[in-house]
């Protein structure tokens, strides 16, 4: 279900194993239709479209969450062998439910309160909240954010306040959370089985702008404490969730240790590394978990991995400067076949090698060279 | 042209890079027809068809020789862009213009007669030719032959003149070859733009049983000054041809040094190690190529690499045994989407890694679990 680059990527993996790959798309030129084997047309919350999906495939999954629980559960129901299972999505879904599954299971996740009342307690909730803080709280769409969108990360308690009641207005629940001052982001990777036999990647050092993930560095400059720990969250959230696929957790590095801040339970952008950085990459091994089938192998490939994603600036008409890109015979270039738009999401590539701050640089030429901005800062020192 | 398991991996290489892939398929279910964006039913040598193909696309390539040069070359004269060209193409088309051709180059090949006039002279021919080798002539079609088809290793002159004149009364140009006492046979893969910017993969050692290559080692056991000679000559062989994209050269080593078995100018078999084992494949660096892009870099990706062909061994259903062959979870399977018919291609395995006996073992054991009975001997001693 979906038919975007996750979607893309993971036939591009199928097809290498000789899985025969149905996608449902929403639009006849979605990332995926052009390499996946049979496209259905229709939304992913239509209930006739899936049963349409589920008459042609062994096993559905997913390469995004804006999906209807209910729909999936009553399909499930119905026999389809749903991977992973609606019950592991609502915890990617659902935020306010996340929240509260992952605080009761003693996962560390930031002080929160869930705005879903009338509109007099949810504002008394909200300052109340935020008098314990003694500062804005960082409020958030319940269901349907990413990227960015549905997090309003505010300035005041004010601003707090008409983001929470425009969004409750519309009918969203809301989460607002705890500003969190952290050191950096890292991002977890997982691959587990039906039966819980589980792997995961190299914890990574990830850089967002404006809730936009820029670059991704693999090992990045994490201390073996630091990714030990991750790495035992990633397991933990797994068995949590109950997963079968792939799973990514973005975690913020505090002081005070680890905090989950996302999940999402499919391959992830933090993850495009691993098609060239590894033996296996997310992509494969989600295909192999929702087939039940043994997990690759995941060690790295290279002791140094950087991946830059590349967006549009302006207008585009689908074709790129790919002579340039591949000017450095090291860089290795993902399109996802889609017209640039400006802050569209076309790419990324990935350079391997020894050394951290030469990969991460012949991976930012290749991305500019594509038509990215580089900001003048994404993590660390300004450039 | 063409839409089998080359151009199967060589449209996920694309998909990769976000290069639109449109096949000319002879069957609505070709190995590469669920992968490729668009699909156009016809022969590779029907040139309405072709001339549809030229239509939709910026650039034609090729994925098997059993095309048409005379059709080619109207396709490039009406300003389609076919590359390799048919000038090139006729190279691997026609074993006797390479042989002639190649002799004036002064490029290493076996003593070879060309049988191609009235049976009395073609007979008279052959038997002097064999007179002055003291061994049966091994006796090849000229055109049309591939994986053992098309080759005839005569245990005596009889048998070398009966299937010699079977061909040339049905109408083929015949060529009869000196047998080559070989130490091994080997293959050097080079890839070139049309500006002759080369590069060169490893050379690798083959193992091929009643002409059909069963299994590639890399590096396997070559000395570095046979390595450095092989380079040499598929610099050279590039060069002759006026080769762009991808050329594969079989070499026989010999007490006397290397001669030239067979050129493929497309991505081969011997190369499919470089999905995994190289920092460029050579269906990525076929595509760059071709589309006059930078080549990628072509190191290796580890000490040691091997890779097997999967064959089938009974009828089958186009479902495999994926849980068994996975259960090295450093085996990297390729299935083609076909189903299994005795003696059919249908994957092959890689493993990298550091010990050559162990990747090579590793890799076998996948193969057999996916249907292909293992020889007693491929290559050096019997197991």
């Amino acid at each position: 279900m979906g038919a975007g680059q996750l979607a893309r990527m993971l036939a591009e993996a199928a097809s290498a194993l000789g899985v025969w790959t149905t996608v449902l798309a929403e639009r006849g030129d979605d990332a995926a239709t052009g390499v996946a084997c049979e496209v259905i047309l229709g939304s992913p919350t239509d209930a006739s479209a899936i049963a349409a999906l589920a008459g042609l495939c062994d096993v559905i999954t997913f390469d995004h969450e804006l999906v209807d629980l209910d729909v999936l559960r009553g399909m499930q129901q119905g026999g389809a062998v749903v991977r992973p299972s609606p019950d592991t999505l609502e915890f990617a879904v659902d935020k306010s439910f996340q929240r509260a599954a992952f605080s009761a299971a003693g996962l560390p996740i930031p002080d929160h309160v869930v705005l879903g009342g009338s509109e007099a307690e949810d504002i008394r909730r909200l300052r109340a909240f935020a008098g314990g803080l003694g500062a804005p709280p960082v409020v958030k769409l319940a269901r349907g954010g990413y990227d960015g969108r549905g997090v309003c990360v505010a300035g005041s308690l004010e601003e707090a306040e008409s983001a929470s009641l425009a969004w409750r207005r519309g009918g969203s629940v809301v989460v607002a959370e705890a500003p969190v001052a952290m050191r950096r982001e890292l991002a977890a990777l997982v691959a587990r089985r039906p039966d819980g036999e589980t792997v995961t990647w190299q914890v990574v050092e990830t850089a967002q702008v404006d809730g936009v993930c820029r670059e991704v560095l693999v090992p990045g400059s994490l201390d073996a404490a630091t990714e030990a720990e991750a790495e035992a969250l990633a397991h933990r959230v797994a068995d949590v969730v109950g997963l079968a696929g792939v799973l990514a957790v973005e975690l913020f590095d505090t002081a005070e240790g680890l905090l989950i801040n996302e999940v999402a339970a499919r391959p992830h952008n933090s993850g495009h590394w691993t098609i060239e950085g590894s033996v296996t990459s997310q992509f494969e091994n989600h295909l192999r978990a929702v087939l039940d089938l043994p997990l690759g192998a995941t060690d790295l490939a290279a002791p140094a991995t950087a991946t830059v994603n590349v967006f549009g600036s302006e207008p585009g008409d689908g074709r790129f400067d790919l002579a340039a890109a591949l000017a450095n015979a090291d860089a290795k270039v993902h399109l996802y076949g889609k017209v640039a738009r400006p802050g569209r999401k076309l790419g990324h590539v990935t350079v391997c090698g020894t050394d951290p701050a030469t990969v991460r640089e012949d991976a930012w030429q290749a991305a500019v060279a594509l038509g990215t901005s580089r900001p003048e800062q994404t993590m660390g020192e300004p450039r």
